[in-house]
């Protein structure tokens, strides 16, 4: 059984339209995956690679065609060398192994630092059951196209439609909620499949059990998110970035990701810098209905505004709290890992994302030059 | 007779929200402009600051107060020093010389690397008139907010009414088309002072001599505008970038932003690298209704869009044309400025901006520890 989703853009590679019309199977015996050619705007050509690539290995397990899906990573408009593949295809069926999860994660990374895998385990109804996830982040293979992958598995027996329900609720409090440079990729997906091996007793909506398993679900995506945000591109900080008392929740996420994506604060996040003007500059835009910014911005009154960096508060009611909390601030902001709390004083509305910075890397490793 | 445009950020500095109130007045005697502290969430003092300012100018000058208006740009909250900039109002009305338009568009400057003015004249019913501006853009005194100053000035005699139209005309296809990191500042103000010395006969709306004095305007707004741009914190290329063939013009906007504003593109900008794919996909996010994103963004048919690098076609209906064309584009990005082109083929929706790079040295510029 299996549950998923995938890039919203506009642009979705071949693999993306390939595996969103075998996934409505609702089964998956295997996903093949390639990283160094992303098969995106291949056209026609493309779709017919990734469905060779989906044929071949499906001959190979000899498992239904439609019970597999592909996923690809790297360059963007270069056609995918379909034959090398087809080889590799054959070698890594040969070489399939349970114990080889973190070998796969390695497999599909392009300039990822390291894999990044997450394990869970937990009994329901006296049955012992696994979850086992592995992602690849914002890395490029040549300064290209970031793709986010990342694959879940468990054993646990449980109807799909409960399983989809889960996933999508962890998936927004998880990989919906970090962003490295605001860009969306044409290749993301994200699987999550169950075999029912456990062989638990059924699982019922709402039940206990259910709830067990999501709040498992959710450390597992959460700690898999995490891990890509650490490693994003040129990242050296990873922010939780608050935003609350805002009108309502589509507010508080609209200055969380004006905050999150705007260059000025991500470039003070990286010079460690507790400038909480650009921070207040950046939410006060947030609510223009204008550019490319989200109508869903925040209402703001600076005037009711405060700005937290971890417990320290560097401005109340839109004023500096002093230069003594500012040299404070900085010192938070030399941890790798530390949260800006903004407090709008308009309503109960909240949300929170998690944001790398923008460093000098960054900009070394996206300006190479290619051709 | 004065009309003017003003930052739309929710937090605006105490200069913003006094001028806003004094330029009802429609007359503007003289401008009283700070560089170095922007007197931005700086609570009911900065806003006594700036009356201050204000009222010490008209007292000076012996003209009402309410025709006097106040700019600010610099660092954000902090204090403004009042007395010192009093002292030096005194000596600057003691200065004062018709001449010295060149030192006054120097003075404002902060972190830009060079003054940027722009002159016009011509004959409207017999008469000269002139027309003379000077701006400030995307500089900072120490890494903090980014402000666009600008100030026009024509001796035309002309209605106010008339006059703001053209403005507002002429401002929308010039500074609300620009773009360097997406940000909007707290100080932003440009404003057109008309003081009717040509002593011209009367300008009637729509008439030829109407068109011809906003053909001025827009080619004197146009090259401050372009100035910015090109003097962008650290910027290495403007490159403007047309969206034709969408839906409408609302929607190629919210593409021309997409990508004008993606990290991704702006670094292959800078490591001028004619890496296509981001830019499709950064026009295929941007329709998304969520995150940071526009609602007003493009729809878009990957099958149906053709790019250019200026004359050269780089994608075809979503797919490469080639290797030999990556290298002509290469070539083209090797320019300080080109056009970027594409073509939706969707409908009769157009739009363009101009944008600069990310280079390293924004991020350096921007990431200078302050504290």
């Amino acid at each position: 059984m299996v549950v998923g989703a995938f890039t919203e853009n506009f642009v979705q590679a071949a693999p993306v339209l390939v595996s969103k019309k075998n996934i409505r199977s609702g089964f998956c015996s295997a996903v093949i995956i390639n990283s160094g050619n992303a098969n995106a705007c291949t056209g026609r050509r493309g779709v017919r690679d990734a469905e060779k690539m989906i044929e071949v290995t499906a001959r190979s397990l000899k498992v239904p065609s439609r019970q597999v899906l592909v996923c690809s990573t790297g360059k963007i408009g270069v056609p995918l060398p379909v034959d090398r593949i087809v080889r590799g295809i054959s070698k890594a069926v040969h070489s399939l192994d349970q114990r080889k999860m973190i070998a796969a994660a390695r497999a599909i990374l392009t300039t990822d630092k390291g894999a990044k895998v997450a394990f869970a385990s937990g009994r329901i109804g006296g049955k012992k059951f696994h979850l086992a996830g592995f992602a690849k982040g914002a890395g490029m293979i040549e300064p290209h196209m970031a793709t986010m992958l990342a694959f879940l598995m468990t054993d646990l027996s449980i109807e799909r439609r409960l399983l989809n329900g889960i996933f999508y609720e962890s998936l927004d409090q998880t990989f919906n909620r970090i962003t490295v440079d605001g860009d969306t990729s044409t290749n993301d997906t994200i699987l999550l499949m169950a075999n029912g091996v456990a062989r638990n007793q059924k699982i019922f909506p709402h039940s206990e059990e259910a709830k067990f398993f999501q709040t498992l679900l959710g450390q597992v995506m959460e700690s898999l998110a995490l891990q890509i945000v650490r490693d994003g591109e040129g990242a050296t900080k990873c922010v939780r970035i608050e935003v609350r008392g805002a009108r309502n929740d589509k507010e508080a996420k609209g200055a969380c990701y004006a905050i999150g994506n705007s260059p000025l604060v991500k470039t003070a996040f990286y010079g460690e810098d507790p400038n909480w003007g650009r921070v207040l500059a950046a939410a006060g835009r947030a609510g223009l209905p204008r550019q490319s910014i989200a109508k869903a911005g925040a209402t703001l009154a600076p005037e009711k505004t405060d700005i937290y960096y971890d417990k320290t508060c560097l401005v109340r009611r839109g004023e500096t709290t002093g230069l003594k909390n500012e040299r404070k601030a900085a010192r938070v902001m030399r941890k790798k890992e530390w949260n800006l709390t903004m407090d709008l004083h308009l309503g109960r509305g909240v949300f929170w994302i998690y944001a790398s910075d923008l460093s000098l890397n960054y900009v070394k490793l996206n300006s190479h030059y290619r051709t």
